[in-house]
């Protein structure tokens, strides 16, 4: 078999080689039924043992409430930017949006197409390197929503915004779901694509309290309202069935690594150590505030772009994959999700280290 | 390796045997790249090539014509249902729907929320068991809307309706699409999920021309704008990129089988095999009307709801899966579509007849 290599992608990402082995085994037969993973009837009595362990998984990885529904939906993250605000927001209600990156934007403009939106905080003035730290809510804002973690831009919330009294929190969790615990009970709503710390892309969790599935207009299409999905445990049509095997079988390994508190801790010691060389490296610097800096998305530049360029080509000849930034940052990006290996950063921090010592 | 059994599901369906081969190999490393497929960029040279690949495949076997873009969504046809609509009935216009069986009526009942319907037949007086000759069309409908198969009354159009002058013909393709050759010309817009005839769930098919693509309003959410996903190459957001790459390999086993004229050739011999022995059976009877029946879902009862159950379980035990009727329908439902393999047929019509004389 080729030998893997070191998969930095910012989504699709790394996924755990226990994950892809178990998939790879039930290809062709799920178990001794005889069929496929992908060829079984999202009705049958295989499938739904799947759907049911994932969700029972889910709720126990992730600490999820009773009073929260867990749904499997399609569309990605950005199909949720206009299915909130469609159920969530009414024509003559104000959303407050925490403006944090690229992605923040994107949310903010789908909610703009159905009511009023108010930006409670910005980090654009420095392209987006820091989590603000005060938030300037509207009167009575509907919701709150915020990114917990910019891809882009490598910062991330490092706890929860606390909105105003009579307004729900509402989270695109996208790029560090179950990176660490969570209080669940603070949320409304968290949302999250699957592709960087769930599975493969093609399946969005969204997690949502009881009362807020229900509060979205009855004239919707059936498809854009979350009671539908609700209703028929997210099977109102075929679901994307591998994708949900998937997610549950990187549920079980996150739980058979300590849970959320043993990503946590994982993804501290990954991302610490790799900050730490950061710090103190001539070369190379994190673009990121200290404050805000994400454990998902370690973005830094040499300041030289010549000089980037010249790493991410030498970085990808040595078998580090994925490492150049995104153009709106440039420089280098290092996604470092749950699944992300931690041989795979002391591989890196020595790559950097000699690039650095051939190059300086 | 568990023996793999015959799999009559309607949908997630049977897939050929050399496609989950070929995609087991390669889940922990697509090629030679050290990456598996679902870990991939999707903005990587890998996936942009599989991607590549795969729409040039679409546009070969299916013969589409250069202003038709093809499409890779999610959301299913149920969102299709919705989105068609949305993007094409303005709201002082009619849009004419052929009745002919649930699928029709809730694509019909989504329709409704945007503009005028009109219902062109109806074979809902025999509990949708054919399919009627004569549209009566509105004066000047917007589209006419059909689905070309009914996986669950087991009925298939022999050819296209012809819309009246003017009116763009669009169709709902889930449970036949590409199992016959097809002149999109004929077509404003088709769409299908994978899950039947192209792959996993979880991505489906759209073949739209052109002009349709932009005739959308454009205060509509990004993600339900065709011209979104026509502009990104579906890539506006993160696609399905493991369920594209699969409709990818069944492509390609298609074209290595003949192609659609390949396929057609085989599904008129599968199912003809199967109805001509129906036809002959004391105890088995088609549901469909002969001039409507599809070539894959063949839906058949015993008149005796009993023996019905007590067929289904001998089948079940015996290695048949899948072949229960759907309930408003009841007894039986072969479902056998492109991948379904022929030795099927042949030790379903042995089993059959064994039952037949054992229990006649």
């Amino acid at each position: 078999m080729t030998q893997r290599i070191w998969n930095f992608s910012a989504g699709p990402a790394v996924m755990p080689e226990a994950v892809l082995e178990e998939a790879r085994s039930n290809l062709l037969s799920l178990g001794t039924s005889g069929i496929g993973i992908m060829e079984h009837s999202h009705r049958g009595k295989a499938f739904l043992k799947v759907y049911e362990e994932t969700e029972a998984l889910c709720r126990e990885v992730g600490g999820i409430p009773a009073n929260y529904k867990v749904l499997f939906l399609q569309g990605g993250a950005s199909l949720q930017f206009a299915m909130a605000p469609m159920n969530l927001l009414a024509k003559d209600r104000t959303a407050d949006y925490l403006i944090t990156g690229a992605w923040a934007e994107k949310a903010r403009d789908e909610a703009q197409r159905f009511g009023s939106v108010h930006a409670a905080c910005s980090s654009e003035d420095a392209n987006f390197s820091y989590i603000p730290g005060e938030c300037l809510f509207s009167a009575h804002p509907a919701y709150v929503h915020f990114t917990s973690n910019n891809t882009i831009f490598g910062t991330q919330f490092r706890s929860e915004p606390t909105p105003p009294p009579g307004a729900d929190l509402i989270c695109d969790a996208s790029s560090d779901i179950f990176s660490r615990p969570l209080d669940i009970s603070k949320y409304g709503m968290i949302y999250a694509g699957a592709q960087k710390n769930l599975g493969p892309s093609g399946v969005t969790l969204v997690i949502m309290r009881d009362d807020l599935v229900d509060r979205g207009p009855k004239d919707l299409p059936a498809m854009l309202q979350y009671r539908t999905h609700a209703k028929n445990d997210s099977m109102y049509n075929t679901p994307p069935t591998f994708a949900i095997y998937v997610v549950g079988l990187v549920l079980k390994w996150i739980k058979e690594h300590g849970g959320l508190a043993g990503m946590e801790e994982r993804n501290q010691r990954k991302a610490g150590k790799l900050y730490s060389y950061l710090e103190q490296s001539g070369m190379f610097k994190p673009t990121a505030r200290p404050d805000s800096r994400s454990l998902m998305n370690v973005t830094f530049v040499t300041g030289n772009e010549e000089l980037d360029a010249k790493f991410c080509s030498a970085a990808t000849k040595a078998g580090f994959d994925g490492l150049k930034g995104h153009r709106s940052v440039g420089g280098m990006r290092a996604s470092i999700y749950n699944a992300f290996p931690e041989a795979g950063i002391d591989a890196l921090i020595e790559f950097l280290r000699e690039f650095e010592h051939q190059n300086g």
